[in-house]
């Protein structure tokens, strides 16, 4: 279990604190996470990755000369908010455009998504990979599902590498989806790790099994058995990970790969050593030749006792950059020539808070935006322990409390900035970010998005008529659609936010008032979440409980549709 | 709880054969460990380390250019032999004499010193320093008995560095016993680890309890408190180890000291840095300049909860051969320039068997000393679970089983001596050393000792008469109380031995046969055996029950006791 803490709220910042105190000449701290503190050469790639914390290394760990130029930092295994990753990107921009790469999770892609499109946004050329090396989280014809783990190193490694190369965005972009492609990992677990202040695990594994494929916050795995002997698991993830060659790799040719054998936070390492020295011999035995293997701790996730095996597929150009030399806080190769430490004054930093010149009829609109807001913090708390509950019957139950901070940050921003006169849009915008950041997971990253879409739409210029909202909330479901993967039918707020979004559109575009159509959206909006109780959920849950949750209707619809309604009496 | 392993009793061979498969360009595994794979410059000090497995990266994992030439890797949490130490010391010597370091345990220090006595005997100049830095193990009027953990590293770094500069050894030994009266930790443990195959955890720790300045093998701490708050224990140890600065430090004149937060196994590094962030915050508000600090996992004790503080107090000297460069499998710092890899064949690898020629009338006396191990190992068979029954009352009860595995051991090796001739001295010498290898722990370091002092009054080449027996003992004697620090009195097998070796030498002098002087001996020997039931243990043991062991005598001075009674029969 997590022992050691303050404030389990504060436990994320405080460790990066401590973090950026002990790396000092390694990794400087900024907006939402942490760069290299030396300089990287100008006009080469920078490589930012991300996500949430509590998987040390990964993420800020693996930021240094040679490895990553900056990490974005979530709350505890939570995506870092699209404001975060974009004000990293920034700072760690060298002047040939930014690959974002992390582990593909739902808030992750969305979030860094948007940060994306801010950084093109700002003339800034970006591109994304995604971590996709966890055979056991989809079929290989569904690769693109699955997600990332210990494999994560070796893409952020060689994107590294070739953007230290000298690279362009394109070539790093190239030979990281290559290096992503032949980067397979299984692994395994046997108890699940506890939050600082938790009072039990986040999941658990019977006693005496192991779960096949458990993911590192617990995704289902495949199957669950006895615990086997240290040379039979190495039979298990070998036999698995040779089973799934990458296209390009023959076997008969010499392959060469590197093999990661990654402890998860309690499975220590002379067990790995004991596991390793079966590894070694089946891949050898198979003809294949081990370039330098690591064995140890790369990510983690927490306390959390599992292992997982990662296979890298090399080829030429793989493996000189594999070998490429790297200095980071938690991973160091080779040598490296030391760079100068980079002057604090040049970086470039966004501020969050850079309000836009408004007009006098933004300013105006803005009043309603954060009555909105209050309404919307209001019904949240009220209905905060409801939204918990339903939560609690096929998810983890901490819908409520998501719900209750990421509107409370937003409240208290949108008043804020109200004070210094920002226009609907800016505001609207700004909270937005602060309720993504404050409530952290899935569900902030869906209302920063739907809450970022609206702002856009809006703008700071003119009083936003109902065209625009209603173009503004179309835009938020494509946005969330398109991100979250989510569609009509999956059990998840698109199924109120859909409706929602027709029926207003519809009513607008016949001629009702704004007050008027969104008062039938919101009808719809009411019968939509309802009927979300006969649906299963369709996307991954940290516990697939699809039948369980039959009868019940999904909490984030609940959420969606009663915001909408108490909306509606400020309109 | 330690759950992948095969054969538990194999773990640590195991894990040994993982470990050099995973790190061939930088270790070689050589009998009894390890050494670097590299070449070192040729006259050059060899700095060799090591201790019981169960605490990677200590020891093995600090094997590398910039750091450790060897590292006898000794079972779980016990000390490698005297063989195994000589071995590897012998393997990793480049002409210009060795430096044994380890931490100051009392198996270790007999080990070590014996195989300091046979490399000095091979005429190769060799040193120890044995590392202090626990300031909770003993008050600083008794330095020399404090215990060894995570500065282990600090002093291993710095006699390393300095060897690698070209210090002779006796430079080397200076600055290294300099920088170990400058490191100083102090250590918490939130509950223990649980050995390969164990049914539960070496010991506990209270739930929501933390035991302040527990040992990392369970050794007694100096209090229980409840689990502060990351900031208290930052706090407590801070202010603990700013209360005893070494000799020659003196914060007015700006200090500077490395500082390493250092994890024992499930206490993980966002919580380190969480503690971290208040550490350096103390620390520098104290008027000290932090180099070069580390926060991670740098001595364990397989998955024990439990962290500790060193701050390794700098000068010139010191902070120079800190900040030099390194390259082992778990410690990599700076830039090194890579040395070519050795070859095996030029390496000096004693053979363990190797037989001195031995007179007819020695080796006719051998069939008496192998008489004498059967007589040993059958008394130890028949009482084995006697003895671990009595080890229970105020130890770990595992003298039975070790004592058994030992005295096997040593009859295995020496049938098969005497079927290759050898001398008495030989067969007994070699016999203890298999003795020593598979019993582990101090009472394995304790018999080896003892046989290998007869063994080595008795010799090859005469018959060994009364007189040299009897001298024998007394060597053995003065080693055990020389190394092991045991007094009479003490409750150990030292209260038998003694009674023993004056009774044998009377009589011998006296002029008694050997025979007859022997069994007035064992008389002493039985009543003194008794007469530790009214004794107190007087040093360390893993729990100390000292006041419970009271009425029961010492399994130790029994199982000795039933030996020289069970060996009287075939004198």
């Amino acid at each position: 279990m997590t022992r050691l803490y303050n404030d389990p709220a504060a436990f994320v910042d405080e460790a990066t604190e401590g973090f950026v105190a002990a790396y000092p000449l390694r990794v400087r701290q900024v907006p939402g996470g942490v760069i290299r503190s030396t300089r990287s050469e100008p006009d080469t790639v920078a490589v930012v990755i991300g996500g949430g914390s509590g998987h040390y290394p990964a993420f800020a760990g693996l930021v240094g000369q040679g490895l990553a130029h900056g990490a974005a930092m979530g709350n505890l295994f939570a995506s870092p908010s699209a404001q975060q990753i974009y004000s990293v990107a920034r700072a760690a921009n060298n002047g040939a455009g930014v690959l974002l790469s992390y582990g593909n999770y739902a808030g992750d892609v969305l979030h860094f998504g948007q940060a994306r499109d801010r950084l093109i946004n700002d003339g800034i050329p970006c591109e994304m990979v995604k971590v996709i090396d966890d055979v056991s989280s989809a079929e290989i014809d569904e690769i693109d599902k699955r997600r990332g783990i210990a494999g994560d190193l070796t893409v952020f490694k060689i994107a590294a590498a070739a953007a230290e190369a000298g690279y362009s965005l394109d070539e790093v972009v190239r030979v990281a989806e290559h290096a992503n492609l032949r980067t397979r990992s299984f692994g395994v677990a046997f108890d699940g790790c506890t939050l600082p202040g938790a009072d039990d695990a986040l999941f658990h594994v019977p006693e005496g099994k192991m779960a096949v494929g458990l993911g590192i916050h617990g995704e289902p795995g495949i199957s669950e058995q006895a615990i086997p002997s240290a040379d039979e698991l190495a039979e298990l993830l070998v036999e698995k990970l040779l089973g799934e060659l990458p296209e390009g790799v023959d076997r008969a040719e010499g392959a060469r790969a590197s093999v990661l054998l990654n402890g998860l936070g309690t499975i220590k390492y002379e067990e790995l050593f004991v596991v390793y020295r079966r590894v070694n011999q089946l891949i050898e035995e198979a003809g294949i030749t081990i370039v330098e293997p690591e064995v140890g701790e790369l990510v983690t996730s927490l306390d959390m006792a599992g292992a997982s095996l990662t296979l890298f597929w090399l080829d030429d150009e793989l493996e000189k950059f594999w070998a490429a030399p790297a200095d980071t806080p938690a991973y160091r190769k080779g040598s490296v020539t030391t760079s100068e430490q980079l002057d604090a004054t040049e970086l470039d930093i966004p501020d969050p808070d850079d309000l836009p010149k408004a007009s006098s009829e933004s300013r105006e609109a803005a009043e309603k935006v954060l009555a909105a807001l209050e309404a919307t913090a209001r019904v949240v708390e009220e209905n905060a322990e409801e939204f918990g509950r339903i939560d609690a019957v096929a998810g983890d139950g901490d819908h409520g409390i998501g719900m209750q901070r990421g509107s409370q940050a937003a409240l208290e921003k949108a008043r804020e900035l109200k004070e210094r006169d920002a226009g609907a849009g800016s505001l609207l915008r700004i909270a937005g970010d602060a309720w993504a950041d404050r409530a952290g997971g899935t569900s902030g990253a869906i209302w920063g998005a739907l809450l970022h879409s609206l702002a856009m739409a809006m703008g700071d210029d003119k009083k936003p008529d109902a065209a625009t909202i209603a173009r503004g909330v179309e835009e938020a479901l494509d946005n969330i659609m398109t991100f979250g993967k989510a569609k009509v039918g999956d059990k998840t707020l698109v199924d109120v936010l859909s409706p929602f979004s027709d029926t207003l559109s519809e009513r607008v575009e016949a001629g009702d008032a704004l007050a008027q159509a969104w008062q039938k959206a919101a009808e719809r909006a009411d019968e939509a979440a309802q009927a979300t109780a006969d649906l299963r959920p369709k996307i991954g849950r940290a516990r697939p409980l699809a039948e369980k949750s039959l009868g019940t209707p999904d909490a984030g619809a609940v959420s969606l549709a009663m915001i909408v309604r108490a909306v509606q009496d400020v309109l």
